[in-house]
């Protein structure tokens, strides 16, 4: 019998093509299931919760993987961080997890930053980690449109074309916004998400902020159910997966608590 | 007459071979004089109020220079910005000042910022901005420690060989340790330091964390008033200059509050 691991993984998402192992570049998913080769010699398939795109980072993925061999849970995160290296993707921890342990579909909650650097100078030292916008925003102005988007809704508006999810109705749990000086930060929680929904979401709050669409406009953009309705999608500089909950008794292999 | 101006200054020190212009590799003076170049075309001196060292970074450096054209201080500010792209340089605000203010001369007090990030896991998104320590690290006798090199000393014993300092007596206004999480902030704050004297307090204060050191060997190590009695220099990496501040009527200059 292989033994199922859980990972907490983090990773800046700049050099990747994403999360998901892909034919058009290193992707997060590779750069793990080859670092897994080279400490054990196995071929796995790593499984991710979420499927970040193109430069978008993560603080708190949580994957899973089987193995034939049985390893120290320090010595595998150990083990894949030298092999890893240089690349930006850190194993945070691995524990076992139970062969119904699915980081994917036992997943009940999936939490987002999205961080907007409100300033007109060019950024430095978060350059590729944060969206910097010029002109002044209002963030009490986003904060009001943003509560008119928790709950269960109808999210077409916000969801990409070539989104694959079955259904667009999706019950976003958390949506806030904060500024702390020039730094705004969106935050976003549910169970799961569509296809671009929280940068068209951030895109959207960001008109709200520039005073050209006021707070009940992105009611009613929601309402609209209809993609050209909402504004554009945000950069992925600033989105970052920041973690993953599940529910008893798996709660310690997320990312963050069920509740 | 030329008109003078005050700069604050962001970067990201890990391309650059410090803040002074130098013959081994491009430096942030160098950066910005050649902007300013570009931008007007005249030949000048940027004086900056820290030298930071190889791959230190800084959050509010401030740095004045002489013109003879007089753009307006938004002009000034973006048009350098345009002109340092794509190095990560940025001029976050620009003002006139009057031709007594030096933003070394004048400044009477510069604060510090040493980020340690006491984890296993290698860095990805911090990686070039943080010392990361995998034992686990004690702040609380960090903090004991650090508050025997509060106020007026002889720093000798963590002076770097080439420094050009006249004395080594200088006087710690401020210096915390604090931790959020994993994250641990050494804060420090003083009219002036001597070369290397913050990195090679954090190199000690780690000895500390580690329980190598007792709180006490810190004051066994000031008295010492030798480089080899102190802890080893820690890397560039996680240190920031956050802050310069100047007294009235320049006060509003600088990039942080005098008091």
């Amino acid at each position: 019998m292989p033994t199922r691991y859980a990972l907490v993984v983090e990773y800046d998402g700049r050099p990747f093509v994403g999360w998901q192992r892909q034919d058009t570049g290193p992707s997060v998913q590779a750069a793990l299931e080859d670092a897994m080769q080279g400490f054990c010699g196995e071929t796995t398939r790593v499984q991710g919760s979420g499927r970040t795109d193109t430069g978008v980072h993560a603080l708190g993925q949580v994957a899973h993987v089987d193995l034939d061999k049985a390893p120290d849970s320090d010595t595998l995160a150990a083990a894949l961080n030298a092999h890893l290296r240089p690349q930006p993707i850190a194993v945070l921890r691995a524990a076992p997890a139970p062969e119904d342990f699915s980081a994917r579909f036992s997943a009940i909650r999936r939490a987002y930053r999205y961080v907007i650097v409100n300033r007109r100078a060019p950024l430095t030292l978060e350059a590729g980690r944060a969206w910097q916008i010029g002109p002044a925003l209002d963030d009490r102005a986003m904060a009001a449109a943003a509560r008119h988007l928790l709950g269960h809704h109808d999210f077409t508006s916000f969801r990409a074309s070539q989104c694959q999810a079955d259904s667009p109705r999706k019950t976003l749990d958390q949506i806030t916004v904060t500024r702390e000086a020039e730094r705004i930060t969106v935050t976003v929680a549910a169970r799961s998400f569509l296809h671009h929904m929280v940068r068209n979401i951030v895109g959207s709050l960001v008109l709200v902020g520039k005073g050209k669409w006021q707070p009940d406009d992105i009611a009613a953009a929601l309402a609209a159910q209809d993609r050209r309705a909402a504004g554009p999608t945000a950069p992925p500089d600033g989105l970052y997966l920041i973690g993953v909950a599940f529910p008893a008794p798996h709660e310690k292999l997320g990312s963050m608590s069920p509740t």
